[in-house]
């Protein structure tokens, strides 16, 4: 039985991802001298409501001025609200959230409510939450717990506040790194008889819910919502395109023109950083394992090299490859005085920094998230954000990029809880190819594009239904 | 049984095949006026052997030096070549083909050659043999029958001179359009008995390989070679990037820069022709049904437009759409003066060519290609190719192109001739992704490319073998 | 005295003008086999008059088409004729001139008929003339002394026609080479007491100028339309930009995607080779020796090296310096197999061609315009052109790059036509800047583009004239 | 007599100075409460002197640091060090200063030094100072003049301190705004007697050169570095070119992908922004009023319209025209929700700022230098850094850049002091072209760029020096 659970043993996900990803606008958030834990306070919203836990429902005026600006930057959650007037998709729908309280995560929020839903949500990092932004939350109505710099315990005593409640239980999940998931299975497996789905957006959630459908304790269909095609075409090919000059800028002021750059990997990431580089003047050398990536770098017209090649005359080092020390110590030996390098790939152990924390070599911090190794010889290499993610670190993630991932969570949870019976089993499915679209189609009005329909005679020449999907399931590429 | 055959009803797709494609040379093939059928001639090579029927055996020599020159730009069939004088992996092959006669196909045939097996070939098409290359294999041996301008009887004739031989029955078969396959199903099923696998090229051939075998009338496994991802890349992206300039260029010497240019569709063949006149200082708008394919094109820079809003600005007019009907009269009426208008698509569909053969417009040819349909008003449109394929028209395909098409083909027949019982069935395959990359392996040192190896560790990190597959075999986009 | 002239020694310039230079559509002119001198052929066109020489005034209506073709390219000059309607600006002027007679130059001329001119004709190259537009501009009257395939008598033959003759003597010079001023001051040097002014168009034209300018012997005034910035930025930089793909495309159908091409050179015709290769996936290496223009190559994304540290890894060759030798026979040497080397610099010294004529090198040509030079060991290197300019051998010139030149002499023609007494001296001038502005935004309707003009508060503020010149004259770059 | 002087009315050029300009590390200069004036402080180095000013000597060791990593970003002036440890061609030299103290000044500064010079120096801006550089060139022995938040009191004391000396008089002026030369000629102008000349960088401080030449009262030579065409490259095209991408993503974190922007003004800023901005897939529309910039614009792929035009369509508006009033109050009304407006040209007058402060329009600070304007009907407009320079408030200027001119000015000074008598008369003059390739070709190594020398044959052909200069002096731009 899928919901046989042993005993609960929690683990802490939440404290090995990054504490600055997603979390833009961190910096305004107050560095107020009140200690007094949240958990302490007795709050009430204006409405009289105390069913919240913020740092402070005083600050709900500005994060309402932060979801107000970052709305005008996710049209296609507000064309949602819109077309929501006259029917309700999500009337009905209780849905316990888990995710970074951001204003734009309070765009989905207040989306998912107008759709017709009652919602509840936790934070999914301790680290990540924007205060002013839960607080307005709260001021609204969402029974948010939440804060910047919750302890482990407080992490869990905030998702447990989410489901623990007299006279409500939640018919969807929506989780960003499966904790939630993962303490409802554990503390109330039953609750999943009236789950009707999960949405999950991190690789790692997603990694979890592969293991339990393997293992057939999967108990309620889940919806894989990272590996869109549109959310990853944006969350690495374009997202990194720009993101990779901006953290170089950030925390180098460093001159792309002329510099001789290597880029390790070519897929959507690499990608990206090499056509941004390139376009800057950059001369771009990139490595690659895989032949027929390695095929696409030269027609692009970047020399295909082996790392040890060009390691000396490189100013700047970048992995992307999903690999594990790509930059080895020895490497780093060779490298000249000030090469800078930086990881823009999915894990941190691309870059074996480990191998620096040697007593031969003097660390010296000379802005945030910017360390110049120093060697015997004077040699300096500068290390950017300790080898941990350069977008995420240094740059921030756009808020266009973010209302990708926002619809495709809103329309994979409108798709859930509205699927004939029958439709999903208990399973991890990908977005149906038209929702893909569909989230897609909702952005074009930001560029004005206007997109062509087929005529009932070219639908009929090329097999196609004219609202789409117009690529089969198993299509992963654009093309 | 998947043997039984009806009635030999012999189609003849040849006939539909631009007689352009994949002649880049045609032009120096002899217009001498020797009107003897080459069936009525008597010719022996300077070995004494008449097992062949071309136009002219003396052209060998001028034939070898072209077979020479194509050499040059095929290293990965030459690399081939020399792994395959230890071990001979097509030794006691038997191939068929019917393909093309071109140089670059001499250099297949005589690969297959030194890697052990036995061919006998034929032309997929009655225009597009080159005489002297013909002339040049059937010197070397080769029973080879095909000339250019054969009528559709010697068409067939030379078909059945490869297979009807006395003491020697095929065991493979190559084919570029299925026609050869197809004679042998109606003529002589038996044959099948031996066959050991069918490699397929062409879109028209596939089709119908996949339509026997719905049917269940594939009675042997069959190589689908067309959807490799390499060949596809190098096909659509790569070759359209180039030879939309080289087309548009050959025919009207026009300039790009400053030109306003609308491209239908923006799949891999308006990507290369979005990129390329980009490049050159044009400005291009996109068309688009798939809203994913859509948003694509804004990232990238384009303005997605309905066609209706630029026609009467732009230049140039290109569609690439695989769709029919795209280009209208009344988008053709609403053109301004001088626009070009041309077809990089897959089918001559796509403009509606035949709504201008009306009493009221004037042709008039004013180059090889290039016709200018002229409005009662004076008004001239620049129609390129009569609205079939520019780049084969009016282009060429770079032998290095057609060097990832041979060596998968080369491939292919080695996978499925070696391949142990029970690993194929009667059905049409993709070509497995490490052969795919394998295909990739050898064109890298063209580009003096070198590709990095995992450590043990890394390998193991990642769940792979260090000698690839690098992706799963379902994964048919490069990232 | 300007006037007083020596022995008259004609020296034929003409001969050593690439003879394809400017004639595009050279390979449609007729090849019949009419071998009659036209100088012993009695024509007359349709109103009359024999005041003219061509091949055939029978071929008028076909060249005719060509004029309306090139027209509809021109629109600069088309722009002119309209503004004349109300001022004939060349009312009065008699010109004669000596340029390439094509379909373009027939526009040009026909034009300064338009606005008031009465013009005489004769071919500045023994090959260049376009029979059939010779015919043409005969038939409208014309008198036009010209026709392909002249010999050196006819050449001085057709421009003593133009200049004398009973009853009508030139007051302006339109000259492309300076043979006809030459001409003119060796037979007639009393003419150029009635002639306004000269106006030169090449390089060699404007440095005999300059020479007689030094020398004190120049007794007019002379237009040096060669620098000027429009017509410099796109004979070099926007022309080359597409020739270079163009002309290699061409001769080698080759794919530019990952090959390793060295440019010799930084100035605007490499910028153009540069930017183009780069944007089709070549790796392009530059050489300098300014180091200012070197730094911009590095900046704009190039590795800069001496010509010795790539030449055994590059695939292609190109020199655009205006040096000699830059390519030796050494570095010929150590080229790898199948290395193509060519030129689109000013002169066809920049290869040592002359060192790859030795006994021991074997020549073979492989299409027009293609060599093969073979080595004992059998490497062969691909020379185009003989080393000669690309561009123009292996190219087009498009119809908008003449046309900029075209109206840049129609304007000079007009302005020193109109000139006040005194503005212009006996010496070589450059086009006003205000000149050249008027060139180049007669050119922007084409692009559909539109200039903005300055408020009176604005041009005060920036202390300039409303309508130009928005730059100064001594402002020789764009910016 | 230049040397009469009227009454000295101290003009505050300073004061009009943007406070943010050159000095991109501000942000962590300290923010002590220390508020004691250092004019009242008693400091020593640790060799004992006092003749300096500073904040606070004790921050020595800090500046000492950001000195050392700037030395590694201006290898042009390591290498002049290097050179002068033979000869000291500034030995004797006596230069008083007036620039921005930043650790590039220091190291310009400590170079003139290592050549023999003896220096004094002041800050050009009364808040750019980075006190902990100041103190470093104090300790190491510089009478440094300069604290950040100087009052103008406290400005003119500064500079009257550096030249007002007992025993000591400057031979030479290097000046930056021309307040230090404005102070001398209304002060000392006897001092000129001894002076060789005035290198002066800005455009403020050229113009007011400009003006006393043209007056007659310029009474020594000057050079302007502003003008000189590597310096200009680097400040306009090359500088812009990133810091639009950088100064847009840290004030808005927007994404650039498919955005619409217009562009005003195609200098060489204008070429920077548009070709960022395109590379990184915005869709990007350009202005002129001089046709010849224009046609480029064209031929580089960019429409080009009239603001009113796309005004309404827009995601983004830049100027770079150098005019004033390019973006009116109309154009601002018509702008779309969300539309970002900023500055990149010289002024601050480019955008009617000013029009933007009446009272139907909130002003909303969002971030540092980033204002939402908003319209009564909620539309809300992004100014960035209220109209100023985008890219010296809301980015940084890379060292390399300010490499290029220090290195300029170093070179500019070497040659006023050693410029034989009769060289320079009393005018202001361009760096010399030998001179201007000479600073670029010692920033050539940073690229590890390796120029091509000619051989003796081919200078004699080419009609060149083989050191240079390669180009004429009047050449102001590159190709």
């Amino acid at each position: 039985d899928c919901l046989t659970s042993s005993t609960p043993q929690i683990p802490s996900f939440c404290l090995l991802v990054s504490p600055f990803s997603h979390s833009p606008a961190a910096s305004y958030t107050d560095s107020s001298d009140d200690e007094t834990s949240p958990r302490d306070k007795q709050q009430k919203n204006s409405k009289g409501s105390s069913d919240f836990c913020v740092k402070n429902i005083k600050q709900a005026e500005f994060g309402r001025r932060e979801i107000e600006i970052a709305e005008q930057e996710m049209p296609a959650l507000m064309a949602l609200r819109k077309r929501a007037q006259g029917e309700k998709p999500l009337a009905g729908a209780k849905i316990v959230g888990c995710t970074h309280i951001t204003a734009q995560t309070a765009v989905l929020m207040e989306t998912l409510g107008a759709l017709g839903a009652q919602c509840r949500w936790a934070a999914c990092n301790i680290y990540s939450t924007l205060n002013e932004v839960a607080a307005a939350l709260a001021e609204s109505g969402f029974p948010v717990f939440a804060w910047k710099g919750e302890s482990e315990d407080d992490f869990w005593w905030c998702i447990d506040r989410c489901v623990n409640v007299e006279g409500w239980q939640p018919n969807m999940i929506l989780d960003d790194g499966g904790d939630l998931t993962h303490w409802i299975y554990k503390k109330y497996p039953n609750m999943f008889k009236k789950i009707k789905g999960i949405v999950e957006e991190s690789v790692t959630g997603v990694h979890r819910l592969y293991q339990l459908s393997k293992a057939g304790k999967l108990c309620v269909p889940a919806m894989n919502v990272n590996d869109s095609v549109t959310k990853q075409k944006f969350d690495n090919l374009y997202c990194c395109r720009e993101s990779i000059l901006d953290g170089l800028k950030r925390t180098t002021d460093m001159m792309f023109g002329g510099k001789q750059v290597v880029v390790c990997g070519y897929g959507e990431v690499g990608k990206g950083c090499c056509a941004a580089l390139k376009a800057m003047g950059s001369i771009v050398y990139v490595t690659e394992i895989d032949p027929i990536c390695a095929l696409q770098a030269c027609m692009d017209g970047f020399r295909l090299v082996k790392l040890n090649e060009v390691i000396r005359q490189v100013d700047i080092v970048i992995t992307c490859t999903g690999n594990k020390n790509v930059v080895t110590r020895e490497h780093l030996d060779r490298m000249k005085n000030s090469c800078i390098v930086c990881n823009m790939g999915h894990s941190n152990t691309e870059i074996d920094v480990a191998s620096l924390r040697t007593p031969e070599l003097t660390w010296e911090r000379v802005r945030s998230q910017v360390d110049h190794v120093i060697w015997p010889d004077g040699k300096r290499i500068v290390l950017l954000a300790e080898g941990r993610l350069l977008n995420l670190s240094c740059s921030t993630v756009p808020t266009f990029v973010l209302s990708i991932t926002a619809t495709t969570q809103a329309l994979a949870l409108i798709e859930l809880y509205n699927a004939p019976e029958g439709r999903y089993k208990q399973d991890v499915y990908l977005l149906p190819k038209k929702m893909d679209e569909y989230v897609a189609s909702l952005h074009l009005p930001t560029f004005d594009a206007h997109l062509t329909e087929l005529t009932d005679e070219q639908a009929k020449y090329l097999g196609l239904n004219k609202n789409g999907p117009f690529k089969p399931n198993y299509y992963r590429c654009w093309f």
